[in-house]
């Protein structure tokens, strides 16, 4: 730890890579050994947390918010979108673009498409027909968005993510011995201030549609099927994938690579932790955990007890000789 | 449910989201206490099932293929994908275009590939050197194609699908301490009337190739090594992943996130749970579960015996006083 | 098995679809069986090997690498990377190209860019303002790389991956129920001779950056979080996802869909085995499985007991029986 009151700052790190000229951050109790073992010059600490530390600290009411302000002083300048439509952009003529929009080099974007003032609709991207999109969205580059798709204001969709594909839905024919595809007419719709990560896939509804609520963040390389919904302000952590019309409440956290069954309903501010399988609905507040996930108390017992089934077996073993002994 | 004698349908839609005015469809009896509840004007289910209700029904033999002819009715226009080739498109110019392609904006389509009659290529989309592509097959926005694939007819092909990725192979060279790049010359052939999810990747073969058979249909974000074979009409759920060299039988199912381990065998018709591993051969027409996955019957029973572990565990302490009483 | 001493070679392949007049090889004892039931004209084996087998054989120090060696003879001419710009290909005015590199058609290079000698950018790539790339790199199509990444030498970067997409950060307003985003200025550095997988994602930096070392190789659909680490040498397997801040040593082998959580470090040469999870950092060398990862040889005997608890309950009914009978 540096003496802070000599320091000049240079910079902002984790508390693991924080340097002497570095400040740091504690938002989360469990990385306090970090915090007492770390270089940093001063450590952003929170009032409730500070007296129990003797390094240099700086107290604030949301350290993990105060850093990102510290942040924004020594990051670079942002990358300036200019407004204006590039001529290597192809865009259908009936196409409605608001004001200011910057459409980069190589979008195409198809006819009946209407956009809302300051949208950003980076390079390579694809919109589809009809598809429209709310104030101040932003696409980056090598988006994919379908036709009929409906888009919020302020959504952040990242590369190479691809919203409206079709649903995974066949008959099987007996007949032939044929999967026949199921025709998917529905769309999706995400609403304002949600974020798809890249690569994530959101099929369109077989009919009706597939629904991200306002302010639902989603990570990287999830799958959202058909006529899945996803109720305001949840968390879908990478990897996860979620079967065909599944309903999840507002709030509800899904850690990464968890799998969903279909047509499951999860209650507001469920969590389920991460790699967990669920096929049964999920009363709202609970905690799941594991394949056939189940409360997370449950959950660690039994994992606690499958990891001592060695020992077990040992007793059940030498119980079998003693009474074999005794009769 | 509504009084169907006298209802006007202006629409179609899901058990569970179904106004008065619309129809829905019952095609899985697990679904039965959705139908008895849905607000829906008619549903349509099957004659065996018939019987069973009081609710206005419509009686067909196939409610689920029955229902997609009426969504038909209500949905929206397909988009239609002019035939001819968009100015931006990039050509070279010994690629043989078959009658009535459809080349969109900004196309890239390299030397010596060969397109079948009124193939679809989308926007934005790569086909590397060489590749051939039977009548009828269709490639959404943004679908990346390496040199020398192998494409049926009838093909559909996901936005961000990427077909001919080299696969993942090194050797390593412990004098240098450093992995060598194993060359993949091999390539992908995906056959008539396959179909192919979003983002999913699909590795060339290290040699000969990689080979997804007939009428395969793999859901998004699924990976598959070099050199894994698919027989025809299996089907692929979202996020699964086969390591190289296996061989999937026929109409094999596999369902979200299951891993296979490289140089397996899975026999026709077998099934795999979701969420499973799978580190050895299958016979034909197994249904397998669980991490180290084995029959599914054996698995249910395991899982449930892992969560009453707990319990287990008590009755062992008991027996173990009760003995200590008896010496 | 061919009689080698009067058979003319045309081709080579895998030693289960090898015919009589093709050449295979044996780099793995584990594929023995198949090597005795093989077809193939002669099978590539070891000296050690050798003594053990009675079909034709060519005995050489490396079967893999004087099979891919072979194989280099009977493969199709490579693809050539045309040096040169397409003129379709937008680049910024004062983006710097080293000599020889092939700008394939639609790519798009933003402002500041450099670009080492003989780098090729494939078609339909994104390239972010102020990113560099070493010599002799290798973007294939559909690839997006965001602003002020740093790219090594030698870099090849599959289809569809995307590099420098924004880390998964929220901060929690409880005053407004919204979770706001936490801006990442860091960044993404990939050091020589690394190679990344299809479809794969890798987040930038908080602050600071997200690296992945020399030689690292990395599959298809791996999502990699912002600022984590991966050392030098390091295996990654298709659909595995490490959390923000993890770090990983050098000579790290995570096997396919393998889950990390954050920050967490992982000790030089350690192995995770397929599909298991970690939440615990891990020493050098350790070998893992499991869900909540366990030494090896733990979660195999685990494994094996827990599949036996039908047994075991049997057992436990018994002697509750018998001690009951004795009381």
């Amino acid at each position: 730890m540096g003496d802070g009151a000599e320091s000049v700052v240079t910079g902002i790190n984790d508390l693991r890579s924080a340097q002497p000229d570095q400040v740091s951050f504690l938002a989360n109790a469990k990385y306090e050994p970090l915090a007492q073992a770390s270089r940093a010059a001063a450590i952003l600490v929170s009032p409730k947390d500070s007296p129990r530390f003797s390094f240099t600290r700086i107290v604030v009411e949301s350290p993990s918010l105060a850093f990102g302000q510290i942040s924004a002083l020594f990051a670079p300048a942002p990358i300036r979108d200019e407004p204006g439509i590039h001529p290597s952009a192809v865009i259908a003529p009936d196409a409605v673009l608001g004001e200011g929009v910057s459409i980069q080099a190589h979008a195409v974007i198809a006819a009946g498409v209407r956009l809302g003032a300051r949208c950003v609709v980076g390079a390579n991207c694809f919109i589809g027909e009809q598809t429209t999109m709310g104030d101040d969205s932003r696409l980056y580059p090598l988006v994919t968005v379908r036709e009929r798709s409906v888009i919020g204001a302020r959504v952040i969709i990242h590369s190479g993510a691809v919203i409206g594909s079709d649903g995974f839905g066949y008959d099987f024919d007996p007949k032939t011995g044929r999967h026949v595809k199921i025709t998917h007419t529905g769309q999706v719709q995400i609403d304002d201030d949600a974020e798809i990560g890249a690569n994530t896939t959101i099929d369109r509804g077989r009919f009706g549609k597939t629904h991200i609520g306002e302010g639902v963040k989603i990570d990287n390389l999830v799958q959202i099927a058909h006529n899945v919904t996803i109720g305001a302000h949840s968390i879908v952590v990478s990897q996860t994938g979620i079967s065909g019309s599944t309903s999840l409440g507002r709030y509800v956290t899904l850690a990464g690579q968890v799998g969903l069954a279909g047509h499951l309903t999860v209650g507001d501010r469920a969590t389920v932790t991460a790699q967990s399988g669920l096929n049964k609905d999920v009363p709202a507040g609970a905690v799941l955990a594991g394949h056939h996930a189940m409360p997370i108390r449950e959950s660690l017992k039994v994992e606690a007890l499958t990891r001592r089934l060695p020992e077990l077996v040992e007793r059940l073993k030498a119980l079998e000789a003693k009474v074999r002994s005794l009769s």
